[in-house]
């Protein structure tokens, strides 16, 4: 593969966006240029709200995907200020794109085939949905090297309970995809290699659905997620008041009421 | 069943409230009625906190709660507003019904048998405790007609993992007795057709406790849930001081010294 | 074993401090001495982080911790106020001790034998990590003896899902150690009798690890929970440019890149 291989690849197919990254041979570690790569086809796929309904997040080649790219940060040491100014601007950058995911219209469900470590575990905590391959192993492994999984935890801790989130981030060890599911952390197993093919098929279903009732809906959950029980019901209730109003509502209720007393 | 039978059935035994939802040719959907009867029901086993120390939530007929009545909903359209007002009402007070079951002194069991879907869903996850027939189904497939189950997301989402709330969600699939109970839905489950017995032992366990006692601790359990850890901790010990203080501490840990030394 | 016997015990061994309740005939009951005790080992063990990095929490004899010391507080009833300012001061106490834990610089992996009750059981929910002996048991039984686990409640209510911590506190029955591990409340279940060498262990490789990482990391976990999304990610961002420019990372992560290209 030529070093002028995209970082990322898109294939869209009535409604679904699989959207892959491409750095096999990196192991798709995420790099300034793939952060940024994933950055600008989010806000893409934001913009294309009306013809996309579901995106799956795939990876290229046998890992899913490293983490940082450390070779490359590295670099950043010869800088004058030993590179804080550019790790920073990373860490923001990569926090971005995994606040991105909740914030897209559309639902994202990760297939994951291989390892997912570090950031790369991160991402799969990120997505709304996840399916791994029976042999997928997923590791927040950093305190092995010295750099603490901190903003990996941040979505970890926010899907695992509180121990098997601090048991990942202070043992390093592999997670099986079984275990992965038991905690949390995906959904759903299939066979290995044809977990991308289940999640397409996973996001088939949610792109047949009315696409403003599930963006309404996937923006109110992660909304109501972070307020007190009375706000959030005050919310989600103004929310469904609404969707109730929308076309698509008016439309299927009906529907419903027809076949019921059909 | 004539039209006038109750919209709810109540039965008393031992300081075990049973209340039942009783439209079971609507699949007992959530009619404005119904949640009217409902909020009053709870209204007034708050008053009877001195003769009811448990509750177990009930349904008549093949299905637990269908969620909405959405053929009564639909006669809302016809209003100047298309409905505005009245499902803005409509969902207030359903969310009010909801609400008041962590704030009822007494501890709530649902008991499910059959299909609990849509607001049927949340009336289970908004109890404290739930006991399910293994044959018990449950779903939030609002979604599939074009209304996303986003009331009913609040209370799911504060009882199962971020990634399974939202599985439910934007695939409406039945979720299985067992699978509820892993994800933390409900509590146990027990053979088909033993789930109203079943949280009747349940409740009548609770029943036999002092009432003060779990009255004290169910209100600070949903009062500190939502606090900070220093927080949470310094109302906490407030709240065991003074039951401390109480006859029922003063006389049950009496009782258990001496049972202890005896 | 006469009544000068120390009320805790510890061991110090690469790195790994083990601090074990030894008050066996009184079931490791946290009376106000033990928990001055061990409220001043936990000051001890922060002050000497660049020597011990990872805390095992044992305990002796055939119980792991019966909770509070009832005996001792029914002696405060005999005060002019009831008992009502010891009470308080014991509660706070308590409340400290179990605070200290999270905020230790050290990882604290409970080793659990025999019963865990009450503020036993939140000693457990309140270390970072968690083994138990295939025959260890978790209640909080208050309910029975009219003193709810209101204090436990914080603790156990941020490990396990909402409907299983409100089992646990309203039937106040005996949880098997597997299923402890299902809720969340403990990480790993080995032998019987084999859960501290199994801590140890574990403690062992977290003690291999670059102790300032480890301290770094688990401090903004805590920190970031409480936190919502973007403010979490903010802060892990600082926390993770910080660790970047550390020596532990330079060189873990140096040593990290000579092996790939090794």
């Amino acid at each position: 593969m030529p070093d002028t291989a995209p970082l990322l690849l898109r294939q869209d197919r009535d409604g679904v966006a699989t959207v892959t990254l491409n750095r096999p041979r990196a192991r798709n570690a995420l790099s300034h240029g793939l952060l940024t790569a994933l950055r600008e086809e989010f806000a893409q796929l934001a913009r294309q709200e009306g013809d996309v309904r579901a995106v799956v997040l795939a990876a290229e080649g046998p890992a899913f995907c490293a983490g940082h790219d450390l070779k490359e940060m590295t670099g950043y040491r010869a800088d004058a200020d030993r590179g804080a100014a550019r790790f920073a601007e990373l860490f923001d950058l990569c926090s971005a794109v995994m606040m991105a995911i909740p914030a897209l219209p559309q639902p994202v469900i990760a297939a994951v085939e291989g390892v997912a470590t570090a950031a790369g575990c991160q991402l799969v905590a990120s997505c709304d949905l996840a399916v791994a391959g029976e042999e997928a192993r997923f590791a927040t492994p950093g305190v092995q090297i010295g750099l603490f999984c901190s903003t990996p935890m941040v979505a970890l801790s926010r899907n695992l309970s509180r121990k098997a989130a601090m048991a990942m981030l202070l043992t390093a060890e592999l997670v099986g995809a079984e275990e992965a599911r038991a905690l949390g952390l995906v959904n759903r197993v299939v066979g290995a290699g044809t977990a991308v093919a289940a999640a397409q098929a996973l996001a088939a279903g949610i792109a047949a659905r009315s696409a403003s009732t599930v963006r309404v809906g996937k923006r109110a959950f992660y909304e109501q997620l972070e307020m007190p029980l009375a706000e959030a019901y005050a919310h989600a209730g103004r929310v469904m008041t609404e969707n109730m109003l929308a076309r698509s509502a008016e439309d299927g209720i009906a529907a419903f009421l027809d076949r019921k007393s059909g």
